[in-house]
C-alpha cells in the first residue's frame, strides 16, 4: 500500500486515486521517460528524461555537469500514460483516459560504484530491455561522467481514469457522439545505422519487442 | 527567434537546441498533454494536464478548486514527444530520439470571459479537434467552476534528437546491431459510448483523425 501524505492525497477525482503499490510499479514499468521536476532558483523547471526501477527505488542519470541535476535535491517525478480522448456530450466533460504516477521526494546521488552501474543498467533496460547485456559496457571514465541519483518510492500517487465519458444526466440525449478515442503506442520497423559496416541480423530482444 | 535566457541556453548537447519559434510551435502544437511545473510549499510538483495554443499563448486549465493551480505563479511547461530508442553499440551511447519544448513563466489567471471561453476551446481543440463545435457548449456555471491560467510563450527552449547513434569511433566496428526504433502513437477504433441510445454515427472529425 501507499501511505498517504497530504500532498499525494487527491484534492479532487477521489474515484481516479490508486492506493496500491501494485499500480505504482505497474504505470512506471510501462513507461519510457518520466518528467523531472526540480526548484532551480527558486523556479520549477520540469525536464524529460530516463529512468529505471529497482525494487523501491527509482533511478535517474545524467551528466555529472548536467546543471539542472546539481540542483537536484526535492524532486517530483512523474510518469504519464495517455490512453484515450473521452468524448463527452459536453465540452466541459470532455476528458482524457490515462495513468499517471507522481513521486515526491529527495534524490540521493548515488556513490557506490556496483550500485551505479545497478542503476544504469535499470535505466537502460527500461527504454531497450536486452540492450544493456548485448552492447559495450560503461567504462571507468564513462562512469565518473555520468551522474546516477536514487529516488524512494515512499511518497506517490497514482492515477487511472479509464472508460466512457461521465456526462450530466440530462445532455445523454443530445445528438451528439460520445465514446473514446483509443490512443496507442506502436512500434515501428527498426531502422539500421548506416554505418553498420557488418550484415548484422537485428537482435531478438529487438526484434520481439516490434512484434509483441 | 526565440530570445535566449540563461535557463533555455542549453548548457549540454547544444547541437539539439532550436531557436526557431516554428519549432516551438510545431513541438506544441503536435501535443495532448503537456507537463506544468509548479512550485508548491517549496517543492516541485509536476502535473500532467491539457493545453491549448492561440498564437504566442499557451492556455492550461483546471477546476476552480484545484489545489495546483491556486498556487500556479512561476511555472515550466514542458511537451515531450519520444519518437524512438536510439540502440547505439554501447550503454553510454544509447539515446533516444526526442522532440521537446520547455516554457518558462509566470501564469497569469484569465479573468476576461473572452477569453476564457476562447482559451478553453484551444485546449479542447488541442486534444479533440472539432469537437468543440460538435458538442454543448459551457454553462456559465460550468465557466465559473473552470480556472483558465494563460503563459506567454516568451521564454522557451526547444531541443530535438533525430537520426542513428552516435558512437566512439572505436566502437563502430563492433559486432552489434545499431540504429533505431521508432515508437509511433497511433489512434485505435473509436468506442461508442454504451450509454448512446440512438444510432449516431462516428463524426467525421474523429472518423478522419483515426484514417488520417
Amino acid at each position: 500500500m501507499l501511505s498517504p501524505t497530504e500532498r499525494t492525497t487527491l484534492g479532487r477525482a477521489k474515484d481516479r486515486a490508486r492506493t496500491d503499490r501494485a499500480d505504482l510499479y505497474a504505470v512506471l514499468d510501462a513507461g519510457l521517460v518520466c518528467h523531472l521536476g526540480l526548484v532551480v532558483d527558486g523556479a520549477p523547471m520540469v525536464v524529460p528524461t530516463g529512468y529505471g526501477r529497482i525494487g523501491d527505488t527509482l533511478f535517474l542519470h545524467g551528466s555529472s555537469g548536467a546543471r539542472s541535476l546539481r540542483h537536484a535535491g526535492s524532486v517530483c517525478v512523474t510518469v504519464t500514460h495517455l490512453d484515450g480522448i473521452v468524448l463527452a456530450r459536453s465540452a466541459f466533460n470532455q476528458s482524457v483516459n490515462y495513468r499517471s504516477a507522481m513521486i515526491y521526494g529527495e534524490v540521493r546521488r548515488v556513490s557506490d560504484p556496483d550500485e551505479q552501474v545497478a542503476g544504469l543498467r535499470a535505466i537502460s533496460e527500461q527504454l531497450a530491455p536486452g540492450q544493456w547485456d548485448a552492447v559495450r559496457a560503461p567504462t571507468r571514465r564513462e562512469l565518473a561522467a555520468t551522474l546516477v541519483l536514487a529516488l524512494p518510492l515512499t511518497e506517490a500517487s497514482v492515477k487511472i481514469r479509464q472508460g466512457p465519458p461521465i456526462d450530466d444526466e440530462e445532455d445523454y440525449t443530445l445528438p451528439v457522439w460520445a465514446g473514446v478515442l483509443p490512443r496507442e503506442t506502436v512500434w515501428g520497423t527498426p531502422v539500421p545505422d548506416p554505418r553498420m559496416s557488418q550484415d548484422i541480423p537485428v537482435p531478438a530482444h529487438v526484434r520481439d519487442r516490434v512484434s509483441g
